[in-house]
Order: C-alpha cells, then structure tokens, then sequence
C-alpha cells in the first residue's frame, strides 16, 4: 500500500458529534490496520483532527510542547489512517492506521504499550 | 474460556510507573482477545487499577457518577482481563479481556467505536 493519505470527508454532524475537554482537548487511540495491535494513545484538539481527517495521517496535540504534533514529521514514522472512528459518548477518537517506519514509540518499540503488568512481566 | 477473572500480580515499581492526571486518572483502552477489536476507553484512577489487577476482571472509575464503576455489574456485560499494559509514558493504559455477553458499550453495540467519520459511513 503507497506511503500516502486518503481523505476522509467528515460530516458537520459527525464533527459536532465530539466532546472537547476543559483543555479542548480528545483522546486518540491509534491501532494498526494490519495486526489489529494498539500502537498508542495521544491527544488532538478540532484542528489537528480537522487536520488528520484531510490529510488522511496523524496529527496531534502536544500537551507537553503546546504545538501541533504531525506525527513522524521528523522520524518518519508516519500513520496513515484507513479508517477514522469516534465511540457512543463522543470523547473518544479511534484511528486505524499503516504504521511508517519501524514503528509508533519513540522508544523504538512498535507499540507504546510494550511493558505488561505482572511478575513474568517484570523479569522479561 | 470460562467467565473467571484471573488475578494479576504487577510489581511495586510497576504500579509506581503510572502517572496519573490532574483528577487522579488515567485512560484505560480496552481491547477485545479474541478479534483484537477495540471496544472501549473508560479512566481508572489508582484504588479501581488496583481492583482491576485483583480481581482480573475492569474496574473503572465513573466520572459522571463519581464512584466505583465494576463493569457489567448490572448489565452482566463483564471483561475478564487476559493481559494488562502500561505505555511508555505510563499514563495510559491497555487491557487485554473477554467480554462477556452482548457488548461492551450500553448502546448494545458491541464496540463503543461503531460510528466512523467519512460520508458512507454517514449514510450507512
């Protein structure tokens, strides 16, 4: 599949649909397309979902450098959405993504959620 | 697999790595074992993690009702939990689980996710 984004073109009504945080802020689930595995959670505000959607990649809301986030802009671990989701209460968003690069973390692990609870876990 | 939850010893230093927010909480996706789906993010806050270890099965806290949220309490739509994560910032979690009964979300969907952003999905 090419290194590209396809747009996806949100209804207002699905736009309005979402509910901001205080900090006008969403959570955003990212999962791979091919495995199913959940990659990471980050968060996006109206313009950078605004900006996913229509450019058809991730793009967040830093909450620690308070800027947009173009995920892999400079790693290259770019995330192209092939499907977009938002649930029942509408502050939670959903994307399904082809992972660029060797993968989401920017420890180098795939996934962010590399590390499991439990004794087996700790030892490994 | 029978509808019994599994305990989950994690370490001190594992639960010492979860970074809670401003309120206490932190985001808990939970995902489905046996298709990888995706069904639901709910917060936990330390006391409702610590419950969700223990009795192997999602503890969340309610923001809306302020309490003790053990899911599936009423509605039997129980998620026994098969594996638990942290990510690599530590503040946000991933839970691993067989959903009992009908779904995960209270609008009798399976998912909470069921609503994607584009025009066909806006029609279907």
């Amino acid at each position: 599949m090419p290194p590209t984004g396809t747009p996806i073109a949100a209804t207002p009504e699905q736009l309005a649909a979402i509910r901001y945080n205080a900090d006008g802020l969403v959570p955003a689930i990212v999962q791979e397309a091919s495995t199913g595995q959940v990659l990471m959670m980050a968060w996006m505000n109206a313009e950078t979902l605004r900006l996913t959607l229509e450019e058809g990649r991730t793009v967040f809301w830093s909450r620690s450098r308070q800027e947009v986030w173009r995920k892999g802009e400079t790693s290259g671990e770019r995330q192209w959405v092939r499907a977009a989701y938002y649930d029942c209460d509408g502050d939670t968003l959903l994307f399904v993504v082809d992972q660029d690069g060797g993968g989401a973390c920017h420890t180098g692990e795939h996934s962010c959620f590399f590390r499991a609870f439990g004794a087996e876990a700790a030892s490994a």
